[in-house]
């Protein structure tokens, strides 16, 4: 089949073969997947894997040990716990000890053809969330994660901090959450994004930080970003760190002590409710989405996507 | 009257001018005062301050707007909050924005004959808390704001990290709590120590970073102690930061998304519950003290407080 492969080098293969059956895996045909900074940062060296790229995807069942799901539209959980660890067994599963995750950790992802994933990952979707919001499933859950551990209400002052895709889920869903929410940004076409959706920005060198605001979430993927948050959060206020950087970088954690701050790292979240946000279009998606190219220019689709300013691209199968 | 100060350089002043009186402020006499770590960072760079160092003391009650302080043998909580920011409004005067700080901002500090704080920072000593436990008061407040900072019981597993001054105070502070702790350390001595406690010890290079740590306590006031507690805290778990260091060193936070870590800062706390501890021998403090020194030999006892392994240095007046 053919799939966008991270070896060492990114290359696109034309005849990789295709995700060997594992015990109660589903086969999947894919039919689109979006590309996420973490794809980018994992050719830069992060998680040091090696394999099919890709984790945000939608296709048809094709094949699987529940009979149900065969000829089903779905996206996929991405993490593919053990069932048998500590973790797994307090209700922890997203943080299994031993679980493969889709494109990042130990398991071929959706840049391919076809994808293998256990029936339990898989969410079928609603004719109401097409193929272009579907891919959209996986980030906007992560994005909805932070509803889940933080108490949030009218009166939490939220800024997000950067304008990328990320940033601009998580800003709709806070919004949504009915926080006082601000983006910080770079790109005038995301800010004016923002002013379409109601919700208030501003550019990062027209801000002075005042250590007042309630919750910083950080969707940088940059220790700038980091530090600028440190900056912005009131004390005993809370930064939320959502996006992951390859490389470390010189960083003085003495603001966090004397300002009581609390960092919540989040990561994965809960696709029923980003499917449901989809449906009822209380997310806005589609003006995300930058291109749509062929897995074919994949290698091509990579540079573009880790272009400044560059929304979602969308591989097609 | 006679003052350690740092003005660029840490000298002993023999002919400091006495603190001025200022609106509401009582004029305490020092008997002793402890060297902590954020006087030996100060004099590094930290919170660039200038003045007479110390912060941790006890002394008498020479002048006050309340005449019942007058007489009285005290300790002095150690920020000056404005009582009219937000900050101060809302209940978080320990992080008032127009704050000083004894002997770390804006506020000349406890190494010297004389010292001033308002009426409304002391706390009166009971006769069982003699002065060499009542230095501890401070750092053992400090100790104490995390279990108003986190709920803990006896399944909590808390690994506390840094053998050190603020370490040794936690450890037994986590314990009395209820709490499964365990030290991890350097020195054989402090280690000694955690045994006479019915504290479990490690030393640093025996132990395997393994993931499971409910509560990982980084005192070791280095980058280094940051990045082992990442790697002890099980997925979920908290990092609680309580030392400062003035130096920024490279960090890669890509764990704390991962494992979806929280991570608290965590500075000054409760005095009354310290008090009540060091009065109820909950908590054993006079094993830390290391040496006491004379003011005079200031200079030379910051020297020694700095060198590893080196427990409480007190300065008596």
């Amino acid at each position: 089949m053919k799939a966008l492969v991270f070896d060492d080098a990114l290359r696109f293969d034309p005849r990789r073969p295709e995700p060997a059956a594992a015990d109660g895996d589903t086969l999947i045909r894919v039919h689109q997947a979006g590309v996420c900074s973490t794809d980018l940062e994992i050719t830069r060296g992060y998680m040091s894997y090696r394999g099919i790229l890709g984790h945000e995807f939608v296709g048809t069942v094709v094949d699987s040990p529940d009979a149900a799901l065969v000829g089903q539209r779905v996206c996929g959980e991405i993490n593919c716990p053990c069932g048998r660890c500590d973790l797994c067994r307090s209700g922890l599963s997203n943080h299994c000890r031993e679980r493969t995750v889709l494109g990042i950790l130990n398991h071929d992802g959706a840049f391919a053809d076809h994808v293998r994933l256990p029936a339990t990952n898989l969410h079928v979707l609603p004719a109401g969330v097409d193929d272009d919001r579907a891919v959209f499933v996986e980030p906007l859950a992560a994005a909805f994660q932070i509803t889940r551990q933080l108490r949030l209400d009218s009166k939490t002052w939220v800024t997000v901090l950067g304008d990328g895709r990320l940033g601009l889920l998580v800003a709709q869903v806070l919004r949504n959450a009915g926080c006082p929410v601000r983006m910080i940004g770079k790109h005038a076409e995301k800010m004016a994004l923002c002013e379409k959706w109601q919700i208030r920005s501003r550019g990062l060198n027209d801000i002075a930080p005042r250590h007042d605001q309630d919750v910083v979430v950080d969707c940088t993927g940059s220790a700038a970003g980091f530090e600028l948050a440190m900056r912005l959060v009131r004390p005993r206020g809370t930064i939320v760190l959502k996006s992951t950087v390859a490389q470390g970088i010189p960083l003085n954690l003495a603001p966090l002590v004397i300002d009581e701050v609390t960092v919540l790292g989040s990561r994965c979240g809960p696709f029923g409710e980003a499917i449901r946000a989809l449906a009822d279009d209380a997310v806005d998606v589609l003006s995300l989405v930058h291109k749509r190219m062929k897995l074919e220019q994949g290698v091509e689709a990579m540079e573009l996507a880790g272009r400044p300013g560059v929304m979602k691209v969308i591989l097609t199968m």
